[in-house]
């Protein structure tokens, strides 16, 4: 092990978080010295190789002068992109098979959520209120799911291994047990006029900006909710808010945002009809994701070759 | 179809819930004439044979002189048993099938609430705090099942297959799949020291009253949840806000209570580390139920028997 450490972690996650990462890190690379930027002197910058980073400071990964390249702990790096456009050093993100577990797992959770009533449960707490909503069963509810990649097509299949009805919809025709596909249009129509809850799981793309507008909200069934865990932008936000202020619409839950972190004056925090989660229905899990990024490591020092890297000029 | 009713629902729900049950009941007994009590003409009311209740008002219920008999639309009558000690009519209690599916569903969803650290995110959210709790797996969670009656063993095996490890607690030794099965003092306090999330379906009886104490809370993992789903005397609440008051314990989920509904005035209903439910966890599915109401009063039309009613020495 070298004297220095050639491997810098460099995180604004809190210091449980960043220690908990460390540790599984240090596990993973025994052969490795990895410490943390917080907990390093100024006179070992100059010698750190690798950066593992989760949502860095721009100014702290400045002070790395030598690094050859960066992996970071996120499969999202659209902000370190944004925040460092002239940095010219290649990003890894982490891919994590683990990721469409998850992200199913929070898809099925956030649906009990909505559908065992979870938010008015709450509102009546709030005001000492001791009053049964009407029970409705899963299997007189209906999920509709936009997008039926890896991920849409995972949770579809979860939500429906529970006895919920789900539809989907996606640029093609898939063809999955138990799911009415969807496709086109006309399709999408079908699936808002029909689903209680909505589920969006699509990519974001010029085809899908702004897809979720005042149409589609008009489309959906009276009362119906919206869970967005796929991209800010994809959703019309004040086409939203009006919706839900009209009641046409019961609830969202939203995950993603057009600015992340979701700037601290916005009225989404304080809208009764709104859960705001701070991006984390898909997330890494430390310990596979550990693996994943020693196995990065690994495989650098063996023979110079690093995983498919972040293009700055599209931003993934 | 008689010109007047013989058949009266007597209800304290909503007008919207109300008139679901007498759409479903009217649709599962074409023969009969039912009509909501809060509809019928005085004139009409000696002629009533039976009635229909949920939670009904006791001034209510005496309107009706000559009921021969009552069927409630829920399975616990505790609450219409102390409001009318003298009535000597037989009460008939709603016994659904889906009580345990339902129930197990709720298990799950209340799991991943918790698991899913909801209750974080719903504080953050009212500070308009952007924040990723840490995630760990399901598999790295231990959900520590009370009681493997039909609904318990129901809810362990739903959380078990959706990859958290189950330990399950009866009196006596169950036989599970892939659910480690205890029993007796040394194996509650192997459960209690082992589980993330302790869930309660224990009946209420004389061993079980009280068994969730104050030695019960000392001996559960720090940082633990409890999610009591079962009968409120089972935990000793003062016992239980204290150890979350202490941070022994991280939240309790409580959909039962030594008194319900939980007095207004109850310090619950505002404790930070407590979801407060009004007893949903295994709701009445109208459908199921209205069909299940039907078919009791389709057998004593044709023979004249009832199903076994409560006692109303004992209380149930």
């Amino acid at each position: 092990m070298s004297a220095t450490p050639k491997i810098a972690l460099v995180t604004r996650l809190s210091d449980d978080a960043e220690t908990n990462w460390l540790n599984l890190l240090r596990a993973a690379l025994p052969a490795e010295h990895i410490e943390s930027l917080r907990r390093m002197r100024p006179e070992d910058h100059a010698g750190v190789e690798i950066a593992i980073v989760a949502n860095p400071d721009p100014t702290d990964l400045r002070k790395l002068p030598n690094i050859l390249w960066v992996h970071s702990l996120w499969a999202g790096v659209e902000r370190l992109v944004a925040e460092l456009p002239d940095f010219n050093r290649p990003v890894v993100r982490l891919i994590d098979p683990q990721l469409s577990r998850n992200m199913s797992e929070a898809a099925l959770a956030w649906t009990y959520y909505l559908f065992r009533d979870m938010p008015a449960y709450a509102r009546q707490q709030r005001a000492r209120e001791w009053c049964q909503q009407p029970y409705r069963s899963a299997a007189s509810v209906t999920v509709g799911v936009l997008g039926l990649g890896e991920l849409g097509a995972a949770s579809a299949e979860r939500i429906r291994a529970q006895d919920f009805n789900v539809l989907g919809w996606s640029r093609s025709q898939k063809d999955l047990p138990g799911i009415i596909s969807l496709s086109g249009k006309d399709g999408l129509a079908e699936l808002l006029s029909h689903s209680d809850i909505v589920l969006c799981l699509l990519p974001l793309t010029e085809a899908t900006r702004g897809l979720l507008d005042e149409r589609a909200f008009a489309a959906m069934k009276p009362g119906a909710a919206l869970i967005n865990f796929a991209r800010g932008p994809i959703v019309a936000t004040d086409a939203l808010v009006s919706s839900l202020d009209a009641g046409r619409l019961s609830h969202a839950v939203l995950d993603v945002f057009d600015q992340e972190p979701l700037p601290p004056e916005s009225g989404l925090w304080s809208h009764p009809g709104i859960t705001v989660l701070p991006h984390i229905s898909a997330p890494t899990d430390p310990r596979t994701g550990a693996q994943v990024v020693a196995a990065n490591i690994r495989a650098f020092r063996e023979n110079g070759r690093l995983p498919e890297s972040v293009d700055f000029a599209t931003g993934y």
